[in-house]
């Protein structure tokens, strides 16, 4: 069987390697020719809006996915009028759009942060009044790795953040004194079949994950797994959904979903009975789900702009490296590497010993 | 970095797959253009007495190793020559040949089933005075899965044996009668480290490997290292090796090993930290060792000429599907499947549930 995939980053490479021990193979579309998934699937070079490129992958698939939230609406619809396509559409659409996904919360009554929407200059004046300071102007759309997003601390930034950022739909959003980020990562069937992986608690710098851990037996992994139930019942979701959220005080608030495999969920490779991208490719393909048990303890630690030298990751015995084999590029999330322990403790000293490691770079 | 691997078949795939995420690439050289590994890694198809596909696969390549072991002499010397080769090729001459082998490990105290070369008719009556009977009379090299081997019950039957084998170096040994057969993989890096993997109780049926069980603290654990450390040590080897022993009334005797990544080890995929395949790469390419230590308990299970429906084989959630996307045909190993738990309880019953589903087979 084949998967056709949109995009051709280090997500669609992950999932065409999960894809070959099940017999299947992928076909990516990327428009880049350097695209670091085409090393191990087969590459239709074009733009995700290119009718024919789409046409021409889907033929040759039994269906299609996406490891990138920003394909075209329309390129979309194409497919959707004439292919299998999996996770469903709408939950790319709510996605795509921070104000959909915080309605889609409310709704679900998924406690979220004060939030408005921000067309016009003016309403920001009126909302902070309801988010309060400091808050975070962001793009309704568009927005990854901390990119299109401002923090306000004082309302003199208000003017600067504008001149920035105005002009497209933006959404303010209170600034959460958050414990710890969290994320919950879950598969969902056909059949409506749920599987949950452990929590991840996520550290980010400059707006980048920088490491992950699972958290296993987390205090609020019932409340986690309660939200992104409602979450992939309402979508009607197939594949696998990550679900972001800052824990206050012991409260969850939703911050936003992925539609897609994620970077808090790359310990699962070594670190689940069955990975995130291997469950992804079974979920769309109408397989049996496979356990996402915790297996010890694992923490991910991504190596962003360099990569360090693979003979010092690997110093200790129990470090996984991935290495993307793309170009080092600053701000790039070029490769990770996976420690796993059979306890926390011993998790803690190796985590601290790889992320030591992972910060020597050759010169 | 990139790897030259002598043979494309399931071996050479899953090692192509382990090199992935350390940023390798594989090219395999395979005389058929339908070699399993080729999805996965680019293929120089000839034979492997080819000089100049040797010579293009070894100008392109930074190392290169082999998953199969009747690679002609003359093709070996000329790589030896010119590039680096791991594991040695003094391993895979004494491999090629059951003799050498048995005198390596009686060179090295290591107890093996009484065995006498036979190269006449008239050796054969006087070798089974030693070697009693049951034995088996087996070609002394180009042997694998239970091929080129006869087991004599009876005087009577010697006639029959040598017209079948006779003509081309043979050798006679005591069939033993033994408890159960295991084996220890271990890898060992150009520094001389070794790490061994727990033993794998092994199953045949028909000659070949049915199914495969980790056994994490075997008492007999310690001295089957004794073994293959001496053997590692003489040939100052550098990759994974396999050693196939009988356990007779708690006695190891040494069968044969296999100077490559083994079928037995296939479970070391999920069922070890880091597996075999991996491990076998890092020791070729000079890079620190991963832990071998058992993740659980394990159990694989061959598919041989037939593969069972994915769904079926995934119908427990621990069960991990290998399919090598080989076409099928009676005999031949055309995919495996791995379960995992976390007591060798459940494992039992999941091996029995996995074995009874891997024999329902679509008609």
């Amino acid at each position: 069987m084949k998967i056709g995939i949109l995009g051709g980053g280090q997500l669609a490479r992950m999932l065409a390697l999960a894809g070959y021990p099940l017999g299947l193979q992928c076909v990516v579309l990327d428009p880049s020719a350097d695209a670091c998934a085409a090393q191990v699937a087969d590459l239709i070079q074009a733009d995700y809006n290119d009718q024919a490129a789409l046409h021409e992958l889907a033929e040759q698939v039994d269906v299609v996915t996406f490891e990138f939230e920003n394909i075209p609406a329309q390129s979309l619809n194409y497919l959707l009028e004439n292919y299998p396509v999996y996770p469903p559409p709408i939950a790319l659409h709510t996605a795509q759009d921070r104000l959909n996904e915080k309605n889609l919360f409310r709704q679900l009554q998924i406690p979220v942060p004060e939030f408005v929407a921000i067309d016009r200059f003016e309403q920001l004046q009126q909302a902070i009044v309801r988010t309060g300071l400091p808050a975070v102007l962001k793009t309704r759309s568009m927005g990854y790795d901390g990119k299109g997003q401002i923090v306000l601390r004082h309302q003199n930034e208000m003017t600067q953040a504008w001149r920035q950022l105005g002009g497209r739909p933006l959404i303010i959003e209170s600034l959460v004194g958050f414990d710890r980020e969290v994320s919950i990562i879950a598969v969902r069937n056909r059949a409506g079949d749920i599987y949950y992986y452990p929590l991840s608690e996520n550290t980010h710098y400059r707006g980048i994950l920088h490491y992950a851990q699972s958290c296993p037996d987390d205090h609020l992994q019932a409340r986690a797994q309660d939200y992104i139930k409602c979450i992939l019942d309402e979508l009607n979701y197939v594949g696998v959904l990550a679900l972001e959220l800052f824990d206050v005080n012991g409260e969850l608030l939703a911050n936003e979903i992925a539609p897609r495999v994620h970077n808090s969920g790359h310990w699962t490779i070594e670190g689940a009975e069955v990975s995130q991208f291997e469950n992804h490719l079974r979920a769309i393909l109408d397989l049996p789900l496979g356990d996402t048990q915790a297996v010890g303890f694992s923490a991910m630690v991504n190596f962003i702009g360099t990569m360090p030298e693979t003979a010092i990751v690997l110093g200790d015995a129990n470090v996984h490296l991935h290495d993307y084999s793309k170009a080092p590029r600053p701000g790039r999330k070029i490769g990770h590497a996976t420690v796993r322990s059979e306890t926390q403790m011993e998790l803690s000293d190796a985590l601290k010993n790889l992320i030591t490691r992972a910060s020597i770079v050759k010169q």
